[in-house]
């Protein structure tokens, strides 16, 4: 009988339910030394019990996250909140013992940030920053792919995140809206990714310039006659160096008609390039310049065989998976490292030096002009 | 507390574990008035409990499906064993009272399907192939689409079925290359579901001329220093005739180099056009002569909406979903036919069908010439 | 001062047009030991007279063929009429030893391509059949890698001709409705082309089984009341053996709504594969085997390379060019072959070979079975 | 009898290439009421009279550009010389009463821009600059779609131009690298034409912010031992305001590995999108929220329909066009505009305000910080 590992959830919206997902089919495609148990979910605003307890597999429900963080018989805390309760939550878990997961990106700013990985560094427990598409098998790959130096010097990273939801004009008011709760808009929460991918990727970034817009800064609050202002930027675009020389460039935005989830990377390096498109995960793009000249071309390889990343777990070749499937591997991963006690990324450190750009490219869009990032 | 509904499963390979999958997953995706117990997997192999039983979440474990249908605590068999099997245990099963899914192709011919129509419609109970693509979101709404009459009268229904795995010609020799276990290979393998989907979205087909191939005609027996015989075919291409008038090109083939699981459906009508390709299986390519005719292009649609089919139990738009899902759309479907005593398709007489049009192509790729489908 | 060279052409419409624009910009693209001279247009429709010779830049202008090859300062003879007098055009012209480039398809039948063949033949004139694809870029390179025995043993070719210029039944009659004027609808028109790249890239073709269809068998005469009856093919499917044991599969339709000019071939062997779109012909797509395993896929690789075929002639990398360029390489590499006495292909030879091809279709679409090519 | 019109090019490569072959096949193309005479080709290497002279169809040459632009039997100069010469070239000439066709960019910066702009209004001559994409079909298309309304408030105009001709550390020093020649370098050669489609399809631009990259700074002087240093921009990036508060992001870059000739446009706008690529020019994508909700889609427009802009003078449906065909378009229009003494665009004042944002992002490339563009 494998012993029992404990996990306590929080926050009870989309991501709440994709992580329970995870955490509910972890153990059937991950060889685990012992037995996630799916313990107690905790958001406050009760009505979610119904689905979180009777649907998704939790054994319990409360609404107070500090009793969750404090129970003695939890081992792990997913934070799933909104940004503005992640530092508050994960510094006090982390001192409680747990071992953390936290939705990206990891707070309101760097100062927040810095504070979670002080406390999870002084408690010595395992934590996490949920970046998961680090974790899909195209992104594997193309770390594998670099790694190598099959694309020589890095020219250019270009990265775009596109979705489209906030174009019509009747999308009501939401929390996402007000700066105070989310620190910012597409900002946070698209270019936290691809931030984090540049890093993973590329390596770290030294200056940025760039500027958020607000196009449209009045929306309706659902079930009043009244409108709130929109504080949050809707689409932010930014320059950047990286210290290795590289050139960055940058968009996210939630204005892009048509797109739905279409973070592209385009990497250009000296000896060879990648492509990668999230609404086309299973793929990726990689041109060689030391194919044959005459028939060089981008390659677009159905990341889904047997020897890709993750995809052993999964089904046989040509089998796609989705988008979920990269919390599956981020859970199971992190279950891996609990269990040897092993180093595991992304971290509250590069969650923290993720931070530390975005921060950057906000006082930039105030300053109209480049900042440096403190390394 | 929901009343409980018990689930045997036999054949533990690929087909077995995808399934497995599903019955784990589904109640979390759909509401179900009961709850599905999974209580015993099957196989001839024992050495298949350890992953069935401890992993993938079956409560027991035996080795003979005579014993399992006939069990009195099971309401519910599944069927993903070779297809040489598949009439015994359906008509076994529906007799013992028992649901019954089968994976596809129904059997080894047209009258082993009959019996298998034959038994289920006597015994009352509800019975599948399992055709899942015609779950997934996609086809979905080719069906929806075709069904408003936006193509108009269809004129060509062009389906290839791609995969290369046997162009290795180190690849051993399996069951599947046996035309006495397999029935036949890339045909009732991968045409099975071409025909379906053809029957699905435009109609009953009326006759066909084809032809059956095999490339590399002996291949390594495993752990032996014998080479098997491939009887089985590795391609197998035709030409229909629908009933209402459609031409028809059906291709299948294990040897299509670089293509890993590439089925791709045209379909042209006289006021619009579908395409679709399981490697993407996320989109459909429609187009309309009803747009503006300077204005007229293949629409890729990204089926991701919440207004397309199935995808209101996943993920927000544009988080896509992988190949797996089929088989919960699938399970989910059944369970909610049970509970609601509702016709459920595509059923054993849809297998019975399908059946009817492979044998045909068999026949002619015999007799070098076309054959008449029996109506 | 260059030599001259005198050239007629017969036949003024689409066509015509297209080769009158290669013969007036081939001098700028190819270095010539002579200068052609655009001699003589020559149509049954005086009404052309004022496009060929005022515009197109044809000296002079007639309307009686039989003028035209028989002229002593005539040294080609370019054929663009229907396909029923290619024949009788083609032999006067070898016969008063002209140079003949003739249109495809050869001719109405192979009965008439052979007279063709054997008159060309014995007058030891130069002959070619209008097959401008083998001269597009990607199609020279496609050739190159499978010369190289880059793919492999060749298991599959697959081509569709993909057009839908008739899915709207207001559309006209005109003479290609009538298989008594142009032998055959989408088959002689577009099989010609994919049958004659088969021939090209793969080989001889051994036996056919296929079918012709008529959709819309009736449509307006223009400028009168009554209907003409559509005698000539809609669309033709087949498929082929080839004697190299190749599996072939060849679908050309009018019908098929929204795609415009949509040549699609692909090619799976051994050891690799193409695909080529003749809407995006400046691309091929090529898999190989010999990739390191965990990096191969479809390379597109932009066929605009210096070293690539023809390019040479044209712009810098990524320039693309565009369908009437193919008449400049066919009409200089013509040209050069007169120069240099050399053989030049696809000849009449080739337009028999193909028409033999096309025959067996239309036999076998009658009798239902499958029919030996003679060899 | 047509009346002559006569043409003067200066500059004997690449540019002058092209060029010659539009005015060769422009009269084959457009109904001209007199008829363009290729009457002299200056080029101060006399190497290159053979080809202008005796291949390309200029009746004469020289190697003097004062003595062309000043010579009375010339109607038209078309100025195809490195960027620092423009200005002189263009000022003489139309002060000689020529009208001028000037390839892009204008000149060397706003300044020169300006005297032309100033010079050619003076004269009262036809003037235009060469951003000959504007004259592509699917910018024409995608320029009616935007007019009619159909993208609503444009969001996002983000372009990128690809190229990776510099990418190899071999490629020699030439003039374009020498900021004192070019001006600059991936900025004004590529950037040109995408400020240029930016603000003939989304409006002016009110402020910028960029930084330009020399990646590899010195490169061997061929013929010779030694290096010459790089000071043109290798690559450009830059972000904009529109006045219209539409988000612009430029990239142009020559070290996009694998990427030849990649201009891509994605515009984003309220009610709609489009998106094009250069090497793929045939093609237009076209989003539309007015479409069925649940059949969105970017649309994939072939823009070769007769009723699409410029391929009336071509071929039929289907039959693509490529890159050279732009400049018949652009020389077409620019003598019907003589002709009609009608206004032509883009002119002098369009190449000055092109040039007015190009310097701008100079300049911000050196204060690091954004920069108002002087309305």
């Amino acid at each position: 009988m494998k012993k029992e590992i404990n996990i306590g959830i929080v926050g009870a919206q989309f991501m709440g339910r994709a992580h329970s997902n995870a955490w509910y089919d972890v153990a059937q495609f991950y060889d685990l030394p012992f037995k996630p148990v799916m313990k107690a979910a905790c958001d406050i605003n009760p009505a979610s019990e119904k689905d979180f307890s009777q649907k998704l597999g939790w054994l319990s429900f409360e609404t107070s996250w500090e009793t969750l963080v404090h129970s003695t018989d939890i081992d792990i805390i997913d934070i799933c909140t909104p940004n503005n309760t992640h530092m508050p939550i994960a510094v006090a878990a982390v001192q409680s013992g747990k071992h953390v997961i936290c939705e990206k990106p990891a707070a309101m700013n760097a100062g927040e940030a810095m504070q979670m990985m002080n406390a999870a560094d002084q408690a010595g427990v395992k934590n996490m920053i949920g970046f998961n598409y680090r974790r899909l098998p195209a992104i594997g790959l193309a770390k594998k792919i670099i790694s190598e130096g099959k694309l020589g010097k890095i020219y250019h990273f270009n990265a775009v995140y596109y979705q489209d939801w906030l174009v019509d004009p009747d999308f009501p008011w939401v929390w996402r809206h007000d700066v105070k709760i989310g620190g910012s808009g597409a900002h946070g929460d698209m270019n936290a990714h691809t931030v984090d991918l540049a890093r993973f990727l590329v390596g770290e970034i030294d200056s940025v310039c760039g500027e958020g817009k607000v196009f449209i800064d009045k929306r309706k609050i659902p079930g009043t006659d009244r409108t709130g202002k929109v504080t949050a930027d809707d689409s932010t675009s930014f320059l950047a160096r990286f210290t290795n020389g590289a050139s960055g460039n940058f968009i996210a935005t939630r204005f892009a008609t048509g797109r739905k989830n279409f973070l592209r990377l385009e990497i250009f390096g000296s000896k060879g390039s990648l492509i990668f498109n999230l609404e086309r995960l299973n793929e990726l793009e990689y041109y060689s310049r030391d194919d044959q000249s005459s028939e060089q071309g981008f390659r677009n390889i159905l990341v889904t065989e047997n020897e890709h990343p993750y995809i052993n777990k999964w089904w046989p070749s040509g089998h796609v998976i989705g988008w979920e499937h990269t919390f599956i591997h981020e859970i199971g991963d992190f279950l891996l490292a609990i269990a040897g006690n092993l180093k595991i990324t992304p971290d509250f450190s590069d969650g923290y030096k993720c931070q530390l750009a975005l921060d950057a490219v906000m006082e930039s869009s105030k300053s109209r002009k480049w900042i440096d990032i403190p390394s």
